[in-house]
């Protein structure tokens, strides 16, 4: 069975790899959908789409991962609407159930016709993308402790906090 | 003449129907025209533009309305902007007159042109899409005395009142 | 149960006539589709979606069709590719078959879980819009006798067959 | 060298006009990009891209600029991601630096690989977009001294503040 | 009197530029609106925006064009439909007039309400866009004979003339 | 060294599976992308960008490629212009280099600022996605030898050789 597992990532953190880890176990291959795809530079999206699609593959080669069990792709939609799960169906493999802690995605999901799964919680309070940004934010480096270690690599590497503080101070919105 | 009729109507209420039927006494035809038809599953807009589509046929149903006298149709767009009228003169027969209670609508319609009319008030504090989605949102049972039989039913069987309930737990936005 | 009747109507013709009559004895709802309503003015598309829908609402008027059993509405999408059927699925009422002459709509109504049923042939050879977008073309008079009365009517109104003549010369393609 | 200078102008103000000035010193050629050209109507964008195009033609008139010094177009994208840079460079003569107040835009023209530059700020307390709808919206006449004369008297005729005043009554957002 | 003078410019020629001599002498300003801004690198449309914007400049500085007289911008939109015309009511100061050798672009701005106007002809047979690319194909340096000297050098600079061979070798289509 | 691999894999072939096996023994990273991924079921584009996905993943599996040196996705724009290169830079890692066949490719990663690489040829006279496609068509089984295994086995489980049959008599285009 094929399981889709569809986030943010903003960024991927160890919640999410415990989750990827736990349906791995159970289901034959995990797609991983990052979703949001065409954002990037802002405090709620601060990575692009190629980011986000670094810091997954190399925490599931940190964690050993078989690539082969894996499936990982972006799209440019967000999931504020039930539009996605069309052009996931367009872009990816078909898949059985969906699995997400977001209630609006467990909706649309269940309203069109999958199975949908939910992963046993991780400590949701600590391992938190909106936390993490915050932490971010206010240069706390606590946000290190709180995400796989070649995510906290690469993001030093690319200036990813400091972008977010940089950004920040725009008055777009 | 005919007359345009623009709204998301998330849902449609007997606010609306009491300003269709007037406005079918006074015009030959009314084209009402479902907005922001892209948008569904959020709080601000819970339906797709097929349920939409639905609750206004069904309640034009209920109410005995001369199906010949409508034209009802769906855009992708929303009213938020000037390009929702250029959407409109492609996908519509010609109207000479575009009637809303919303001010953006109106100043947007004189601008390109177009005669505007105004609905007089069926109690607006009462009759009001937001009003109605709060209460869905609070599990008050009221709000199913602000629309018309055929919508409360509808709703009903779709499950569309818990819909809310379920996405507003999301914290996308 | 209802069917889902798509096409490009350039123009509607007595074979689609033929076709929404056959079908509104057979089901209990027809849903009449106008694709490509983005495109117009060209030899393939010539009329707008807005003019498609008056020829099928007053062709609906002059057959006497029930309009409460026919809902009409165009979209923005071809039927050269998947995607218009999920953005049918967002702007539509449910339907449970899809009806087309067209093999590339079966093959992907098949695909997309859809019944699919045929139309018994009408002269395709002589209901044929390409062959009367070719009659007007050539300014014969003959493609008057293809179309519902008010079709003719109202082409000759706008000027529609003088359209067609006319962005021909153009060296766009 | 060539400078560009994005902005939504929203008005165009005697800030942005001092900008100019400083930078046609510095620079060969500066290429003035309007942003969020789809927008307008709004609190936030009240003026459409051709309104906008208009007011800065006519400051550069008053201000007796050497128009073969300036390029000036719109775009339909906003500065709040990475895509609009991608979008300039298609319909932009190339550039050398990017010049902007916004710290978003900086981020981006830098990770982009552009030179940036910083114009000497001109009071910003004071010649600031947002004040100035701030004082239309509030009828305050004094937004009159922060704009160069031609944009007030151009915002005058279409009656533009007033339509700032007007659009704000709307409940959709 | 404002006139709007659309084209694709695949290149500029010197028709182009006579039309814009012409236009100058009876308007009071010429908007030149460069069409399928977002197409390039084909056989078809060779140029980049950007491309064309510098051609035109550089055009009616050789020709001592009063710059004051002339807007100048891109769009994305091609002119085989109907929608190009409410882009550029958003994106230009409004205009009275449109004139064009394209019966198409005709047909649509008369369905539009404007007026039109008709350039004398300028040897369309020799000074004709399509021809120049036939040439450009051919590696015939005739063509150089047809542009203004700038659009020429501009041209060879970046290697215009071999990248429409190249492109041509593609199998895409 | 990453070197971008971009295609449209219609059908993915044993020429392709060559060159990627000479890309990574060259290159670090091979980045697959599939190219016109919003297209399908038409003759020239039959297979959507999931079903792709699978042959080439499958395709790898069978010819034991280390699946940590692949990064495999698919973008929604076409190559017939300088856009995708763009979308691509926003949904991928960095890259140094773009390999392919094709001379319009070609010229677009050249102005693009990027390196090119040339892979040896593998008899394209056979391994050609359009004979392929034409073999199909023609319902002559050689197409099979053409592929890689897996390739073969999925499109006839998906009945994909019969699709191209059965949409090529369709009369849209």
């Amino acid at each position: 069975m094929r399981v889709l597992f569809p986030g943010r990532f903003q960024p991927f953190h160890l919640g999410h790899m415990a989750a990827i880890q736990w349906l791995l176990n159970k289901y034959d291959k995990v797609i991983i959908l990052i979703g949001s795809g065409q954002e990037s530079h802002s405090i709620y999206n601060p990575f692009t789409a190629g980011e986000r699609l670094i810091m997954i593959r190399e925490s599931l080669k940190e964690y050993d991962v078989d690539f082969r069990k894996v499936i990982l792709f972006p799209i440019m939609e967000s999931f504020t609407n039930k539009n996605w799960i069309r052009i996931v169906e367009m872009y990816s493999p078909p898949f059985d159930v969906i699995v997400s802690g977001n209630p609006l995605v467990y909706t649309v999901a269940k309203e069109a016709g999958y199975l949908t799964d939910q992963v046993p919680i991780f400590n949701r309070e600590i391992y938190n993308a909106t936390r993490i940004r915050k932490l971010m934010l206010e240069n706390d480096p606590k946000w290190g402790e709180l995400v796989p270690k070649s995510v906290y690599k690469f993001i030093k590497e690319i200036g990813g906090d400091e972008r977010i503080r940089e950004v920040t101070k725009s008055d777009y919105c």
